[in-house]
């Protein structure tokens, strides 16, 4: 595996876009190894992710944006450009439901997920054991409604501390304050137990059961102050039926947790993200 | 195929109940071919669809309600008794859209769907040929907001016309009347365009788009009075991207309300359907 | 919607490639609607579908291909050119089975496959009346082992007639020879009931069943002379379960037939089916 | 949740045996919370499992199953009773692949698998700090051409020693000998990587991505000594396309192995699994 760029565009939609990227490329001989775009006709917005081998590129790594800013303000592009051999920094903050936590966990250890796992941060001790046993740094910061602010504060020294580029709430039961949310727009990643935008707040598998639906379902998305309403990343469903119980539908609904999470921490993780408005454009890997 | 029987028995759940029912169809040599039940362990109630051969049964088919009735007393049961050489007679109310019209004429056609078509009422001309080509009969009843409430005195003639089972709204686009519903409890069924409870309401294709969702589902439950709020029988979901438009949405979701008004009305015609509350069993055909 | 252009290119993958085209559309004034592209690594290919408008371009239609000979000479090109409102024509070829070929009418008729559909073509004449109904010419060609050859030249001159882009095998259940698919490359589109390579050749739903699996499928593949073996288009599956006998198996497997179909249909008429050694990129829509 | 007994029973389809068994449920005052039954038309064979409360039921549950004697003779029954609170014991055979195991132990842990896990085997040493770190016992028993039949002999005392009822072969890329298979007949789980009888043998993710298929599949079966031939008790498909590399199929397949797995482990350890001829039933649960 040879290490690429990858740069993630959006910008007004208008001609010859496509080519002056292209073009910048080529002309200091790289090579595309992807490249994907997205045009929202409504929005007038053209969105692209492209990747390059750096090898051979023409261009040292830290010049890149410095010699792309010309085609940059010609089309009124937002750039961000990402290296794959750079992988992102990231904490997990968990609660007492294992489940998110141990998948992300075995993901992250079998090379599946290719992050650099700085911390995880949780309100309960029983994880530590665990996280000492695969190296990971645990800090455990318990949350009572009087130490909510104060916890919050050394929360974000800790993700400072590990100059963390995203946060990954693996089914962490607090809800964070707009002071954490805003430090890290669109870089922390929720698991809502239910199909947004059916059954929002508390108890979704509860409001599921008493509905009698005959699915049930799981979203990933950025938090935002707005409690559910963030950026969804990615969603899945599975049936169910009379024969499940709120605990049935409980247990159902952890492997889809646990799937959905790891499948929106993944396509972040791979730069294939492009948030825009409360929604997201996400490029397949 | 030798005809069979079939019971679908609710009551409040107790010993003995299982052996009871099992016992009057041995004391009269019936062969149960399916057997199905269902506790609801938090409202206490047990559900049972049981089918058995009427060949050799040693009671006459206009005689086995009576014969049960001191079982059915002893332990409360509400009975619903079909035969299934007798096929539910089957009314489809349409508006302009022709997928799930279609559909169901093909199923019904080709022997899939075990029902008595009796007729078609749409307040659109549009589909008078192809039933005529298959000869269905076709009532052409446009509504208008003041002709409304005639037409549906004259649909409710052609209903009771036909002596209809089962009324299904095939994208029929107008809310009935109570008066409707209340003359075919948990007889009509309708097909909504979205993942109930989410997008309840007009446009709910233009409502998924708008907040960037990544599935999109359709529901098919029993009408009341509430809407949007009936017993759901059936939902499914499919994968949609940035990449579908409303119009993309819009077609990903026709072969999804197809797929699942056609499973859900198959479920009511194969008597496997029972309501509870806001609630159903579905016993798997 | 302004008529677009849809490239379909293929060459061996190679710096610039991307940049070329992107040039060559820019320098005309072309507005790109839609790019995906894709490079095989393994065999160093690289597949590329540009779609652009053709409104303002500066190359007329019928110049465009002159055009771009140099680039795509220069790449080693294969290029394959087509233009949005000037639809495939298609033919369908049926036996007795109702459900592919009904669907497929259905989605002509409410406009959804975007195609010149020219004429059905069965070995039974059942379906003449309800094509008549619809207008669509019906050639009845019954074969039996004597008359196959004679058919089949029938066969090709009503193609050939109607001058025919794509044909449709809609459960068409004769062994089509040699001649025929050495007529239409790439161009016959077959639905094989099972999900291949698994159960190949006669009767899949009965070996599915003797082999007790819990999912069955359905395989829309091009045609070629070795039986099922032919390039993929798109698959899917179902569950089932012990329940479901082989008449079960055969009801759920229609559903899948008729949907896999059309999809794979839908795709090629799009113009977004690549077809390279036995394998197919397909880009989505 | 109170403790019940699970009867796993079939026989010869024949009139009266559901009555009979309820008969005998209620004759001794037990309530039955579970009751599923399927009947095999083509072979004659009926299966039920029914489940029913201790507490206050009117046998010991030692004299169960010979007080239920007369009645399992007069069908010809075989009949499987099981007691839910003495959990199966459980034994994991695993090699370097970590995923299923680690996706097994978390749901042990997490009591989501109600089971006695006693040991994890494994040719390679890489697991032993995790099963310490878990307290559990871990034989690391590397096997060469060589020393193959030296170490399943020392597997069978460990098995033995430790009174198992169910192996799970947690991706053990050892094929087992006949003399293993023999000794746990129908309670051996394997899981093959791919959508059985589709891509037997090695590579089958190799095999998949030659062929060009749009799914790839895991599958659950019973081992037995015609390699991947045994009952099937679960399968799975997901989709793939053209992006997916061989990597990219293994890594998606990945999910698709524990999922199955787990599912499958999940339902011989609640007794909802029945094996005939090549066949299961599986009652859902």
């Amino acid at each position: 595996m040879t290490p690429t760029a990858v740069m993630l565009l959006s910008c007004p939609d208008q001609q010859g876009v496509v080519a002056a990227t292209a073009a910048f490329i080529a002309a200091h001989d790289g090579n595309i190894v992807h490249a994907e775009q997205h045009v929202d006709p409504v929005e007038g917005v053209f969105f692209q992710r492209v990747e390059f081998e750096l090898d051979d590129f023409g261009v040292a790594r830290d010049e890149i944006a410095t010699e792309f800013a010309p085609v940059a303000e010609r089309f009124g592009m937002r750039v961000d450009l990402r290296f794959t051999d750079e992988p992102l920094r990231l904490a997990i903050l968990a609660s007492r439901h294992p489940h998110c936590l141990y998948d992300l966990l075995t993901r992250w250890r079998t090379g599946e997920l290719h992050t650099d796992l700085r911390v995880v941060i949780a309100n309960h001790p029983d994880h530590a054991g665990l996280c000492e046993h695969l190296g990971v740094p645990y800090e455990y910061l318990p949350v009572t409604p009087e130490t909510k602010r104060e916890q919050e504060t050394r929360m974000l020294e800790v993700l400072g501390h590990h100059d963390v580029d995203l946060v990954v709430l693996a089914r962490y039961m607090q809800i964070l304050s707009p002071v954490m949310i805003d430090a890290y727009p669109h870089r922390i990643i929720n698991i809502h137990h239910s199909f947004l935008p059916a059954f929002v707040g508390a108890n979704p598998y509860r409001q599921a059961h008493d509905r009698g639906v005959k699915l049930i379902g799981a979203t990933a998305h950025y938090a935002t102050t707005q409690l559910d309403e963030g950026p969804i990343i990615d969603q899945e469903t599975v049936r169910v039926s009379h024969r499940d119980d709120v605990g049935g539908l409980t247990r159902k609904g952890r492997d889809l947790e646990t799937t959905v999470l790891a499948r929106a921490v993944r396509a972040h993780l791979g730069h294939r993200v492009l948030v825009y408005g409360r929604k997201t454009v996400v490029f397949e890997g």
